[in-house]
């Protein structure tokens, strides 16, 4: 069901010709109201995309009627005239809709229209497929069409990703994209979150940044972070209902855990999903700057990939930040397993059982009570064989 | 000639029996004087090696009249035995040494000698081997000796490292191992300078300094930062000779340069080399810290690895700093072709030559008049393969 769960939302996903082998690659997601709602965070790349650049600038209002979003081409690092195709992409999109009829309670414009693009960075969009294709999603735009839309907007990805949580008398749904160039700031994804509860662009915006915060911020495959990360949050009031922030945050957390849980699983080329949870940290700050760079460590994501519960090279990993502890204090897990304890040799590693998808690593810092989870994936020769046989 | 290229020198490499393959394994090198001076750069990871935390302690005063090296473990993360087994095979070279004659110009004591580990993290030393290997390596003390050495040292290393260069009277030799977990601060290695110049420990250690600063900590092949890393220069004053410090440091530079390179071209795995120079930053800070994120970006090293151009992921590294750039500024040549531009698409990307192990990558932040270069490697199945199929 994906973006169109929440009453008040359409969506179409077609294949425009973006993509060379013919696959879906333009999806759009309209806001049917009453309300038009929205709230949005980017990526912390300093080189950010055109669309990134567009759809920051039209958030500033708090309010969006529709998303575009095409797979095929990033256009990142793409100059003025990649702009100026971003901008004539939500121009079409706004004109089209009104053409349509598609004109809910006010018409489109424009600059109510947020673009979000996903592909290769540095080539130019080819406008003359993208913009016809633009027609041809209006005139399939359907409160069942979520899940086409979820398929459009596939890149690398093995699976289209989507979820839905449902409360007393309103909903969240949302779909993402992503597999690869998955780091934090966001995680390199394109997401579009729908909700029919009756809620201000405010309300919307500090759910979403408690939620990015903890749960797509905190996925990290390959330490590489992208261009064009888009996490989108749209409200149409159309359940007539108002829950209040806590519950209605944490359906927006649920969906966004679940959603970040899905990129993990479909990374490129891994065979493990590693879980990293520090704990006894003196301040989640610390426990996230450790958990990110065992997590970025080529050496152990190698080992975890041969089933070998490596406790040496975490310690290696936690070494290198700044965060409080001991090195004679330090204590790891692996699969339940305390292999390391008090910085040395701990249980008997043979005892680990490795055998299963999902590794989890614990990292005991015994310098304070904050924790933080970091996910991420084993680096396998199927990764570099997809990051290195064709440009991506 | 390695280590006993430059006069005053001894050294030996055997097999203890520390590696379970039987190959090399021990490595000795004596300082016969007259001079004993000693300098020494150590890993900044925070979790250190007993060795490394002994050598440390030893170097407080200037003064190293042998270096003892092991490969086939590490001897970290080992708790107090790990430190107590370090402490005694100092002991046995001191007592080794004198009993057998070699006792030089005063003698050996166990706090002038240095012990340096390499090898698997986590787990003791044979000491019942290790022990005997003392007497056998003092045994075969030679000033031929130093190629024995480079070679005792080795671990995944597929080539043994050493370098001399001779200037007027004076000579400055070295051996080096390392070929993975290669990150600044130290690159991950062990190596041993020795100089027949007559200098003090304060001119040797500003020399290592400096060189080192320029040349392994600019060598970054995975990211992964070492628990072992030791770089020891012995000044034995046998030539008699006291160079000015220009001319001495830009002998060690030299031969520091030429075993970082050896590093890199040995790196497990890599079929490329990649070197990574940033010019026009603000400060050489912003450069080295560009140059690093571009040299550990997964997805750009498995691109180099199929031979593909692929500056976006340059960008895309870059825009994670916090250098001073603009975005639209930014220019990117690949083995000399500007394939970015002004943040942009620049010239065709086809006229790239990727042929060739070397891979020359400039990027241009267009903020300033700073350079500096580090050398990093591709990402291939290879490493992924080496890393994977057995601890290390």
């Amino acid at each position: 069901m994906s973006v169109t769960a929440a009453k008040g939302f359409t969506a179409a996903g077609i294949a425009a010709g973006i993509k060379e082998n013919g696959n879906p690659d333009l999806a759009l997601v309209v806001n049917d109201g009453p309300r038009r709602a929205a709230a949005g965070v980017f990526t912390s790349n300093r080189v950010k995309a055109a669309p990134v650049l567009w759809s920051e600038q039209v958030l500033g209002g708090g309010e969006l009627t529709a998303v575009v979003l095409n797979s095929g081409g990033a256009n990142a690092c793409t100059g003025p005239k990649g702009f100026q195709d971003t901008h004539a992409t939500a121009e079409k999109v706004a004109e089209s809709l009104n053409t349509a009829g598609h004109d809910g309670t006010g018409g489109h414009a424009p600059g109510h229209v947020a673009v979000c693009s996903t592909g290769l960075i540095g080539v130019l969009l080819p406008m003359d497929k993208l913009l016809p294709g633009v027609d041809r999603a209006v005139a399939q735009l359907s409160p069942h069409g979520g899940e086409k839309a979820a398929i459009a907007i596939k890149t690398t990805d093995t699976v289209h990703k989507t979820c839905v949580v449902t409360r007393d008398g309103w909903t969240v749904g949302g779909m993402a994209k992503g597999a690869g160039m998955l780091a934090p700031g966001l995680a390199t994804m394109l997401v579009v979150l729908t909700t029919d509860a009756d809620l201000d662009s405010g309300v919307l915006d500090r759910a979403l940044r408690a939620a990015t915060r903890v749960t797509f911020d905190r996925v990290d495959s390959d330490g590489c972070m992208s261009t064009n990360d888009t996490v989108l949050l749209l409200a149409s009031g159309a359940s007539g209902v108002t829950p209040g922030y806590e519950e209605f945050a944490e359906a927006v957390r649920a969906v966004c855990d679940d959603l970040g849980q899905q990129l993990i699983r479909d990374a490129e080329g891994a065979s493990k999903d590693i879980r990293v949870e520090v704990v006894n940290a003196a301040s989640e700050q610390d426990a996230v700057q450790v958990g990110r760079s065992i997590a970025r460590n080529n050496l152990l994501k190698c080992a975890i990939h041969g089933e070998d519960p490596n406790w040496g090279r975490v310690l290696s990993a936690i070494g290198t930040t700044g965060a409080a502890f001991e090195p004679d204090q330090l204590n790891v897990a692996i699969n339940g397993v305390w292999v390391c304890k008090n910085g040395s040799v701990g249980e008997d590693r043979d005892l680990v059982d490795m055998r299963y998808r999902e590794v989890h690593i614990v990292a005991d810092l015994a310098a304070g009570t904050e924790t933080a989870t970091i996910w991420t994936n084993d680096l396998t020769a199927d990764y570099v064989h997809e990051n290195s046989a064709y440009s991506s």
